[in-house]
């Protein structure tokens, strides 16, 4: 049986989209790609991806429109506004948002999509620029389950474990959680591992070590692994988790949810921010965990 | 070559100490144990084990000496006090800590000891009762390297990743990092999964995503588990936390390092044991977690 692949089109060509789209082209599906600043599609464009000027226009051809954008309104926009997948997108069209919107925006634009027959999927992703260009993303998913079953085979292209978490704002809700705890095992690796440079501890030993204990997690294991090179260069900048976070606030506030560790993650990266770090990575905590403590 | 099997005694007979000491008796060392409550001894002596009524005789005898106790003040007795491994003791005996005693008294005790000609190993552990039991816990040494590579065939009766970290203290240092890391990471779990169970996440699809996202740590898998499994009785109890955390921030003090999240985790600590849980699970805080919000 020879289905023919759906046309894809994708917006946001940024440190994630871009790998994601260079996926999609590679997997053989026709890609259609907008990005604020054009020149970031030249080299996709040289590798067979045609480059839409208007999101209007890509939105009006697409079988499945893809965004990974930095910020809420950038989403919003996309989807609801006037040259958005609302207006443009065809009955049927699936829209996938791979950013992180929280869940009150995601189920806003699911209802929107919806009453023009347009089928909406929050699907937020995990594993940073080397696990887009490797494919082997985690994505979380929340919208209706055949629509999860249609678009499963495209996100294949740069997912691995790919899983539908509910119903619309799932799989934000999802990714909320899983941003909370990588960014306080993030700070808390920072702080460590600051810690132990200043007692002199071996930090190759100590990673070693740490790997097969209770302390172990995937953030210090990264965290470590950039220390110990000095590559403080953004996988995921400082700026995003301010974001991130604040809607994990908004999250909880509304379950009437506790977050002390939260609360405390928040400081650090407010701290950080004022310090300059905010388009590093989150490893670059460590510069200011080695600050000395103020007497 | 036949090299008799060294003699060992075994002080503290507890969650952890048991079934070390059980795991000595399996792979044939001459055993001597000792327990303030006598009974506990019981078991290993229907196994093979010489119970001794008094440290001094259980030091008198033994070429390697080894303690899991509870706090500092039991270690201290144990190798500095009238009845205990410092007056009772032989040059050459081997004396190793497996408790976590923090840097200051390690390097006390291995100077103390030392002058008597005995090597002292600070070499606390990580893995629980689980780890002990399948003798695979992972073990933090610091002191003398040459001491370090006899006391190793012993130690791998009970432990699979075994490193020494450095000089008397190294040890100590190493497993307060990971007792940071471990308790902000069960601390944080414990939040998530509150706040996840809030808003109407499926736990275990969400520790499939997890387990493959960022947010992965192995704090989180063990929270996930007994929460799924409402187990909440102490592989460690959430009391010993009290001295570790406590030992962290001293040790942090000391080298002018900057811990909020420590300071956070503390908070969430002395909130639990306010609340009763001291003698249940550091998973037990998701109960904690799950009382709603003060408005």
């Amino acid at each position: 049986m020879l289905d023919p692949k759906p046309r894809v089109g994708f917006v946001g060509l940024g440190r994630m989209g871009l790998p994601m789209s260079r996926k999609l082209l590679e997997a053989g599906y026709p890609l259609t790609v907008y990005n604020r600043t054009a020149a970031k599609a030249d080299a996709l464009a040289a590798a067979g991806a045609r480059v839409a000027t208007r999101v209007g226009d890509l939105a009006s051809e697409a079988d499945i429109v893809c965004t990974c954008l930095d910020t809420t309104a950038a989403s919003a926009k996309i989807f609801l506004g006037p040259d958005g997948v609302l207006t443009h997108g065809r009955p049927g069209t699936i829209a996938i948002d791979h950013g992180t919107i929280g869940p009150d925006l995601a189920r806003r634009i699911a209802g929107s999509l919806g009453e023009r027959g347009i089928e909406f999927l929050d699907a937020p992703v995990s594993g940073g620029p080397e696990g887009a260009s490797q494919g082997t993303l985690t994505i979380m998913v929340g919208g209706a389950a055949d629509t999860f079953d249609r678009a499963l085979p495209m996100m294949r292209a740069y997912g691995r474990t790919i899983a539908r978490m509910g119903a619309a704002g799932a799989g934000s809700l999802t990714k909320l959680v899983n941003q909370l705890l990588t960014f306080v095992h993030g700070a808390v690796a920072a702080e460590s591992l600051a810690l132990a440079e200043r007692v002199g501890l071996d930090l190759a030993a100590l990673g070693e070590v740490l790997a097969a204990s209770f302390g172990q997690s995937r953030m210090l294991e990264r965290t470590l692994g950039r220390v110990r090179t000095g590559d403080f260069e953004a996988g995921a900048a400082l700026r995003l988790y301010s974001k991130d976070l604040g809607l994990v606030e908004q999250a909880a506030t509304e379950a009437g949810a506790r977050v002390p560790m939260l609360a405390a993650a928040e400081a650090v990266l407010n701290q950080a921010l004022e310090r300059g770090l905010s388009e590093r990575d989150v490893a670059a905590l460590v510069l200011m965990f080695r600050d000395p403590r103020p007497r």
